[in-house]
């Protein structure tokens, strides 16, 4: 049973959602992060530059993830901006009862695309992921809130295991996983293997796929095409983009490497694709300065930044109500 | 009169061209420069690797431009490689003169989309440029070897003074520089300022201008946007794409931004799309170690030196002949 009143509301049709994940992805491989009040800091200042959409966290045990311990807080606070729309990572049933608990308004699971991944990343096969998907989807069923569930097919464009993807395999895994009861489906091209050309044809058929749903992407800039990719992804329907400020986070593959496209660099590419993201430029350029002070001796990427914004160019009118 | 039998055997039709820029616009404002052997060196590993398109510098006196001092012997030097094609940029009578008597194959000339950047970096008017072009394109119909002669229109999608510049200006000067007997035309974002949607319309009709000629680009990475542009301009037909191993070169307009956008990266773009560029990317990457050798202290960028390439990806049979 899918939801489509409430990702209705979450996502309105038509509209490009741009999720900061910095402080969930962008957390994972971070040598520091953010305190409680550094994180809310940081959506606080993001929120005002226009930003709705935010990745809590992950709800995962405390002991091995310290950077999530404060994610039911996180999700609280998020509840407190009007129009924000927070998200959390759930990789398990314990982790999925905790979540539904918090009210988080959105879910995140995550199948991978290729089986050695699957065994590698996470110690299950993609059917008993799949069979996680279906459980969370039968909590959220019996749950009072039912929050939307998302389910992340990473690896989608390439495998650092098994290198390329065959695209049908993908389309069977959206399928399965749309039956199961996801609300929606986010591509992640987790390594950065992929170009334009692959997004835009996987984005064409699980656009197709998806109905009514929106189709998130979740690319990385590991070889510099992530905007590429995004541009291509946005062209074909994607709705739901994922970015961090700065580029926060890395590759687990590739340890000097990118992780994240560049929200603010992502951001600039929807204004000049005349795509009202609700975001005010120059506030999420200013908000860089706080992020560095709250992870001292973190690496951040990102051109827009570095370069201004162009002569003559203006988000007025496009921050967020 | 263009010279369309030399220019179908320097740009292939159906073919893309990459070219290497970073000989001649790499060198505009970086503090140190490679000696003439140092040039030779990286020269001679690129066409190792499969480039054949290089820009050798300026014919500009010497005194001002010590960088380009060595221009001619860049020139002769890739003569003697056989399939490479050596451009050279010459912004008046007397660099036109001495540029014919080189031998190069191909003469850059330049024409400001706008006139305030116009007056401003070459201190004379945008009618006066096309003068400049039409005298070029004589001296070249009365000279032996009758080199192509390109006409790279800057700031042609976005002004670091104007701001926004219209379209229709541009293909006037398209036009105009077309019928004076330049044998193709490259669409140059200066300074970063355009997405892909706007270079994507741009091409697209400089495309229909240009008959059987080819249409380049030259674009910065300023804004990040420089590889989704390129993506973008070769979707609608540009065949002829500037860029610079490891990003060198900087931005005149924003001093901490990066510029000509990152050879091996749209080298890696173009095998994501399937376009045979003739190039080995292991042994172009490689080539990174040897510029930084030449270069000391100078500040390189790019994704794919530091991720490597995919896990199972191949450029097998695409080293050049």
């Amino acid at each position: 049973m899918t939801n489509m009143t409430s990702i209705a509301s979450l996502y309105p049709p038509h509209r490009i959602a741009l999720r900061e994940v910095g402080l969930r992805d962008g957390l994972q491989l971070t040598r520091v992060y953010p305190s409680i009040a550094g994180k809310k800091r940081w959506i606080t200042a993001e929120f005002d530059a226009g930003v709705r959409y935010f990745d809590a966290g992950s709800f995962l045990p405390a002991a091995h993830h310290p950077q999530f311990a404060d994610v039911r807080e996180i999700v609280a606070f998020l509840a407190g901006l009007p129009g924000a729309v927070a998200s959390a990572l759930t990789l398990n049933k314990r982790g999925a009862i905790d979540a539904l608990d918090s009210g988080v308004p959105q879910l995140d699971c995550v199948v991978s695309a290729t089986e050695s991944h699957s065994q590698r990343n996470v110690r299950r096969s993609r059917e008993e992921a799949l069979g996680v998907v279906d459980e969370i989807c039968q909590l959220r069923d019996q749950s009072d809130n039912k929050p939307v569930i998302a389910v992340g097919l990473s690896n989608a464009l390439g495998c650092s295991i098994e290198g390329a993807v065959a695209p049908d395999e993908v389309y069977r895994l959206v399928d399965r996983c749309l039956e199961t009861g996801a609300d929606f489906i986010s591509i992640a091209d987790t390594v950065g293997y992929a170009g334009p050309t692959q997004v835009a044809a996987m984005i064409r058929a699980v656009v197709r796929r998806s109905g009514d749903s929106p189709v998130g992407v979740h690319l990385h800039d590991t070889r510099g095409l992530g905007l590429a990719n995004a541009s291509a992804a946005m062209d074909e329907g994607a709705r739901v983009i994922d970015a961090s400020l700065g580029g926060l986070g890395g590759c687990p593959a590739a340890p000097r490497a990118t992780g994240n496209i560049v929200f603010e660099d992502l951001a600039f590419l929807c204004q000049t694709k005349g795509l009202d993201t609700g975001i005010d430029l120059e506030r999420l350029i200013a908000l860089r300065a706080i992020q560095a002070e709250e992870m001292p001796g973190e690496t951040f990427y990102g051109a827009l930044e570095k370069a201004g914004l162009p002569v003559g160019h203006s988000s007025a009118g496009a921050a967020g109500s």
